[in-house]
C-alpha cells in the first residue's frame, strides 16, 4: 500500500532484537503472510498449526521461534515472539503518515479553545469553547470535541468521531470513525405524574468519560458518560467496533473488548480482562483481573480473577464445554429414559406376578 | 461538573414535594451517590440493598422513603420515590445549557428550509430544502436533516446525527450522536434475471420514520424508514445505544429498549414494553403492553401483554429459570441414566436367570 | 411520499412482463400493501398466508401468481413473482431523485482528487488527495473519502459515511449513513516489555477494503481494512445495519447479512450465503455457497455449502429444532429419572430380599 524503502535483513534482525540465520545483506521490501509472500518479502511463523504454509512459503525471509527447522534458500530471523516481531517490523515499514499541522480552512475552532500549534484540525472538524487539543493530535473531518473536553498528545480522531463536553481523552489514543464518547447514560426514573402524564423522567447524566493513555476505540463504539463521576477506560485497553460501554463502567488497564460486546452500567472490569465478541454483562458486577469471557456469553454475576467463563448464564468454561456436549445428547436421553421406564415396568410386573 | 448555586434544604424539599426532617437552612451545593457524597451534598436512599451505604454516607442530607430510619447528623427529606426525587433535583442543579440562537456561520441551510428563529443550527450542520426545525431545537455540527424532514420544538440533535428525507421528529426529542433515522429498510426481491445476471433487486423504501414527542434515541442507533407507510416510535419511549429498529416497526408509547437490541421488520411493541440488552425479535410479531423480554433473548412469536419472557427461543421467565437450572444438571443426568441402565440390565439378567 | 404520475394498468403489466386480466385503461396512482391499499392503488399477493387480506383488499389492481383466484371488481396482473414485480413497479413510481451535479460550496475536495464532473459532492463532504469519484456518484454532507480511495459510478454515500484511505468502492454501491469502511482491524501482539511497560502492540493494518459493484451496506455497519491484503465484499451482496465485518474477511457475491451480525477475522463466506440477525462467526472459518445461519447463532466451525445451521454452537437446523424441543423437557426428565431410580432401588431390594 505505502511504498517503503527496502531494508537489509541485518538491519531488520537488529530492529526486532533477533538472531540472523542467513543472508545479512538480503534486501527486504515488504511484509506478508506465509501464503501470500513472494521474493523480497519477509513473513512470520510462530504457530506450528501453520507448519505446512511455512514449508511452502515463497518468502525470502521468515521470523521464526528458536526451535523452527531451517529451510533451504530461506533466511531466518530467530526471535522469542515472531508475531510481535512482525508487528514491530510492519510499524517500521509503514510509519504513521504525517499530516499538515495547524487549523485547516473550514475547521471550526472556538476562539477560547486551546489547540496546540503542532496539532492538526482538518476542515469540517469542530473544537468547542475551553476544549484542549494536544501536540501532534489529529482531528479528521467531522470530528466534534465538545466544550471543555480534552484530547491528549499524539491522539488520532478519525472522521465523524464525537467527544462530548468535558470528556477527557489521554495521549496516543486512537478513536475510530463514528465512535461516540460521552453520550448520555441510559437512566430514567418512572414518574406516574409528569406534566404531560406518565413519563420516564430523564436522570441528568452530568459525569464524564475518561479515556486513559494508549487506548484504542473501534468504529461506531459508544461509551456513555457517567450519571455522576466518571466512566473510565484504563490505560492501554483496546476496544473493537460496535461495543457498548454504559455509564459509570470502569474498564481496567490492558483489557481487550471484542466487537459488539455490551457492558451494562457500573460494571468493573479488572486488569487484562478479555471479553470476546457479542458478550453481554448485566449491571453492577465485577470481572476480576485476567478473567476471560467466551463469545456470546451472558454474564450475570461476578467473575473471579483468572477465571474463564462461557455460556448464558455464564459458567466456568470447562463446565460449559461439558454441558454443550451433554445438551447435544438430550434427544437421545429422552428416548433412553423412555426405554428404561418400559423395562422397569416390565420387571415390576414380573416381580409382582412372580 | 457544572458549577451551580447552593440551595437551602427547605427549597429542595419543596421542589421535590417532600417532608423535611432536619436543618431547613442547610446549604446543599451538590448531588452524589451515598458512597461518593461528602459534606454539602445530598444523596438518595430508596433500596434497602444499599442500607450499609446509607448508614455510612457522609452526605449532609439524604432523600429517603417514609420508613427509612433517621441518622444522627444527617438531614432527611422524605418522599415517595427517592430516585425520582433525586433525578428532579439533579435537573434543578444542572439545567440544560443554553445555546446561542440562530444559524451559525458554516451551517448549511437551504433557502427553502424553514428554521425557527429561536432554533440553533451549528457550523457544519445541514438542513435541506423544505425541512422544518422548531423553536429552541438545537442541531450540533455534522447533523443532517434531509429534504422535507421535520424536527420539533426543543429537540436536541447531537453531532453527526442523520435524519433522512421526509422523516418526522417530534418535540423535546433527544437524538444522540451518530444515530441514523430513516435509512432504507433491508428489503430485496431475488431476481434470477437481472440486467447483469442474478441480483437482489432493491425494494424501494419510500415510507418514513415518525418519532413522537419526548422520545430519546441512543448513539449509533438505527431506525429504518418504512417500505411504504411509517416506522413509528411512540411518545415518551426511550431507546439506548446501538439498537436496530427495522422498517415498519411500531414501538408503542413509554417503552424502553436497551442497548444492542434488534427489532425485525413489521414488529409491533405495545405500551410500556421493556426489551433488555442484546434481545432479538423476529419479524411480524406483536409484543403486548407492559411485557418484558430478558437480556439476550430471542423472541420468535407473539408475547402477551404483561408477560415476562427469557431465553432463545423465548419462554415464560419462570420456565426459563427452571430450565436453566435443569440444564446445568444434564451432564450428571447422563451419568445417572447410564448407571440406571446397568442396574436394570443386571436385574433383567437375574430375573431371566432366576 | 413522492408524487408520481398515474399510469395505465396496461403500461404497468408491460413493465413487469405480466398478463393483464381486467381493465387495461385503469389509472394506477400508487402502490401499497393489501391492507393499506385503496382505490387507485396496486398491491401484490404472492403468499397464500395473506389470502384473507387479498380477499378483503380495496386495491384497484393486484399483482398475483398464475393460480390466484380472480376477485370481482379487482383487476389482476399475473406474474411469476409478485413481490419482485411489485419492487420493479415501485422503482418505476419512485425513481431515484436527481441531485444537482458538481461540487457544492462548502465541499472540501483536494485539488489532486479526481471527481467526475457529473458527480455530486455536497457541502461538508470531504474528498482527499488522489481519491477518485465516478460519474453520477453522490456524496452527502459529512461523507469522508480518504486519500487514494475510489468511489465507483452511480454510487450513493449517505451522510457521515467514512471510507478510509485507499479503500475501493465499486459502481452502483449504496453506503448508508454513518457506516465505516476501512477502519483498522482489531489486531495486537502482546508485548511484555513495551517502552512504558506491558502493552498490546498495535499490528499495523495496512491492507484495504474492496467493495464490489451493486453492494449495499447498512447504517452504522463497520467493515475493517485487512491487516495486509484485502477485506472483500462480493458483487451484489447486501449488508444490513450495525453489522461487524472484521479484517481480511471475504464475503462472496450475492450474500445477505442481517442486522447486528458479526463476522470475525479471515472468515470466508461463499456465494449467496445468508446470515440472519445477531449471528456471530469465530475467525478463520469458511461458510459454503448458499449456506444459511439462523438468528443469534454462534458458528464455531466450517459450514458446508447448502447447509442450514442454528444454535450456539451452531448445528444442523433440524438437529437444533429437535434439541430445542428436548431441552424444554429436561426438568421433567430430571423428575422422571429420580422416580426411575427409586423404582429400580425397590426392585433391587426385593431381588436381594427375595
Amino acid at each position: 500500500m505505502h511504498a517503503s524503502t527496502p531494508r537489509r535483513l541485518e538491519e531488520i534482525a537488529t530492529h526486532v532484537g533477533g538472531e540472523l540465520v542467513g543472508d545479512a545483506g538480503l534486501l527486504i521490501s515488504g511484509l506478508n503472510g506465509l501464503v501470500e509472500a513472494g521474493p523480497g518479502d519477509i513473513s512470520f511463523y510462530g504457530n506450528p498449526r501453520y507448519r505446512r504454509q511455512y514449508e511452502a512459503t515463497r518468502a525470502s525471509a521468515v521470523l521464526v521461534t528458536q526451535d523452527a527447522e531451517p529451510r533451504d534458500g530461506v533466511s531466518l530471523v530467530r526471535v522469542s515472539n515472531p508475531h510481535l516481531a512482525f508487528a514491530k517490523l510492519s510499524s517500521l515499514f509503514h510509519p504513521r503518515p504525517s499530516y499538515t499541522v495547524g487549523l485547516r480552512p473550514g475547521a471550526h475552532v472556538h476562539p477560547e479553545a486551546r489547540v496546540h500549534p503542532e496539532a492538526t484540525v482538518m476542515a469540517g472538524a469542530t473544537v468547542e469553547r475551553h476544549a484542549t487539543v494536544g501536540a501532534r493530535a489529529v482531528l479528521f473531518p467531522g470530528v466534534y470535541v465538545g466544550e471543555g473536553a480534552g484530547i491528549g498528545e499524539d491522539s488520532l480522531l478519525y472522521p465523524n468521531v464525537t467527544v462530548r463536553e468535558h470528556c477527557q481523552v489521554g495521549a496516543r489514543v486512537i478513536l475510530h470513525a463514528s465512535c461516540v464518547v460521552g453520550a448520555d447514560g441510559f437512566g430514567f426514573a418512572f414518574n406516574p405524574e409528569g406534566e404531560r402524564g406518565p413519563e420516564h423522567f430523564k436522570v441528568p447524566q452530568v459525569g464524564i468519560v475518561r479515556i486513559e493513555d494508549d487506548v484504542e476505540v473501534g468504529a461506531c463504539t459508544t461509551i456513555d458518560r457517567a450519571t455522576i463521576g466518571e466512566t473510565i477506560i484504563g490505560r492501554g485497553s483496546k476496544i473493537d467496533n460496535l461495543v457498548q460501554i454504559a455509564h459509570n463502567v470502569k474498564v481496567g488497564p490492558m483489557s481487550l473488548i471484542c466487537a459488539q460486546a455490551g457492558v451494562s452500567g457500573s460494571v468493573e472490569l479488572g486488569t487484562g480482562v478479555v471479553l470476546a465478541g457479542q458478550v453481554g454483562l448485566v449491571g453492577h458486577i465485577r470481572v476480576g483481573d485476567m478473567a476471560k469471557v467466551g463469545a456470546q456469553s451472558g454474564v450475570t454475576q461476578d467473575v473471579e480473577a483468572g477465571q474463564v467463563v462461557s455460556g448464558t448464564p455464564a459458567m466456568p468454561h470447562q463446565e460449559w464445554l461439558r454441558m454443550s456436549v451433554a445438551l447435544g445428547r438430550v434427544s437421545d436421553l429422552l428416548k433412553e429414559v423412555r426405554t428404561l421406564r418400559r423395562r422397569v415396568e416390565m420387571l415390576e410386573k414380573k416381580e409382582k406376578g412372580g
